[in-house]
């Protein structure tokens, strides 16, 4: 098993969650006492880091909301990762996808240079594009498989023939990387918005970690992905939440907003798998 | 017609050229006379510049290269972006997708932040990943269709099957993708190691610019790309080269080597796009 799968099957054990919240700062939903400061990235995450340490499996910045800010953006991000607890996994979300000498530097830049124990990545370029990143065999690699967005009926849906069988694009994405898992360090990303996906995958993936993200501001149904998505020990996923945690409310008392927002989350998904 | 195919039009019409110089600067190929310079990322890239600015219709760095470096990485790249002239477009090569709020923040990193002419965008999370891109009309937004590397079989290929029609998923994507193309700004990515993709893509697309990477290292077949890849006007075209002109040598020469690789692969694509 890779470090990552340790490191989060301890932060699950440890914070009894399966909540891993998406770290995305927004300029636009700034909590008023956080809204005039230069370094409120920093701070927000910060905030939210210290509400929710012992709520949570593992956080998930999205780089694109850094990025957006330039240097200090990405300045604001190396703070971030410093303040999160060296105990839980911090997976960036990249969707990154490219050939693979390009392939090989996104992985660098995700693993060496920013230090994440796992990352999200796009199957479109096919092997070579995501195999730089599972040669990191303590790191996770999650592949985009049926993503929480409306566009995710575009193509990921379309029934796509493969040696007489016919089956949605998604689940040819998914049995296919499957088969790249040599080290056992692959997951998938599967939305909470897409609830016919769960079944179908899990009966082609058993065991690997699905990351989960949708539910919240997207709507997705909790429910069925805790019920069908959970692997055969109640574990194997991770229930990502960004903006119903983060800006449960921008006045004063954003942080007690956010950890109760983060607490609620953490136990309905505990009772759900339990159940 | 969006200002980056005036912008481009004007460079190809200026250079004579469809030649498109890949900026991706790797650590394990820097010329001997840069091999100890802190600044080595920026001084290539500045020499490279300087060597080829009369020879190219754009540039493309790859942010993969940069990235990999780290907050030093990204200083370069400003560096570079300031050191191309303002009349030669910028092709931001970052392949992003991701749902429509995380997307509209990569747009604004690339486009605002670091100010590109153009971007590369992943199709596989559907019209939302795409649509904040879309949105700045005066941006060109160049779509992954058929990838130059092995991988690109993997999916690109599959046989879908959408109204009674069979056909590749790839040119399933580029239909679907000019559908969005409400603003004019929209290009294909089809790599040179493809060749029979150029004359069903042309079919469907017979305006749009076409962003062709694999020539060089990757091997691609240049005459196909160019005889049936360039539009009705003989242009339309964005050959992309990296390795093959930025490590043409590695001694005191690389300057000069540069050139003289860029030069015979614009005069190359010349003769074909005329024949």
């Amino acid at each position: 098993m890779s470090a990552f799968l340790d490191k989060l099957a301890a932060a699950t054990a440890r914070n009894h969650s399966l909540l891993c919240v998406g770290l995305d700062p927004d300029p636009t939903r700034v909590p008023a006492p956080l809204r005039d400061r230069a370094d409120w990235v920093a701070r927000f995450n910060a905030g939210i880091i210290e509400a929710t340490a012992d709520l949570v499996c593992a956080y998930k910045p999205n780089l694109a909301f850094y990025e957006a800010l330039g240097a200090g953006g990405m300045a604001a991000l190396r703070a971030t990762l410093r303040a999160i607890p060296p105990e839980i996994p911090v997976l960036l979300d990249a969707k990154r996808g490219d050939i693979g000498s390009s392939a090989a530097r996104y992985a660098a830049a995700l693993f060496d240079e920013l230090g994440a124990d796992a990352a999200t990545v796009c199957p479109y370029m096919g092997y070579d594009a995501v195999q730089p990143f599972l040669e990191y065999r303590e790191r996770g690699v999650f592949v985009l498989v049926k993503t929480s967005n409306p566009g995710a009926a575009d193509f990921q849906d379309l029934p796509v023939s493969v040696g007489g069988v016919t089956r949605p694009l998604f689940v040819q994405v998914a049995q296919t990387a499957l088969g790249w898992n040599r080290h056992g360090n692959l997951g998938l990303v599967v939305g909470a918005t897409q609830p016919g996906a769960f079944h179908v995958l899990r009966e082609l993936a058993p065991d690997v970690p699905l990351l989960v993200p949708g539910v919240g501001a997207q709507r997705g149904e909790l429910e069925t992905a805790v019920r069908e998505g959970r692997d055969r020990r109640g574990a194997g996923l991770l229930v990502a939440v960004s903006r119903a945690i983060l800006y449960a409310a921008n006045g004063a008392g954003w942080q007690a907003a956010a950890r109760a927002a983060a607490r609620t989350l953490r136990d309905t998904i505990n009772t759900l798998r339990e159940a």
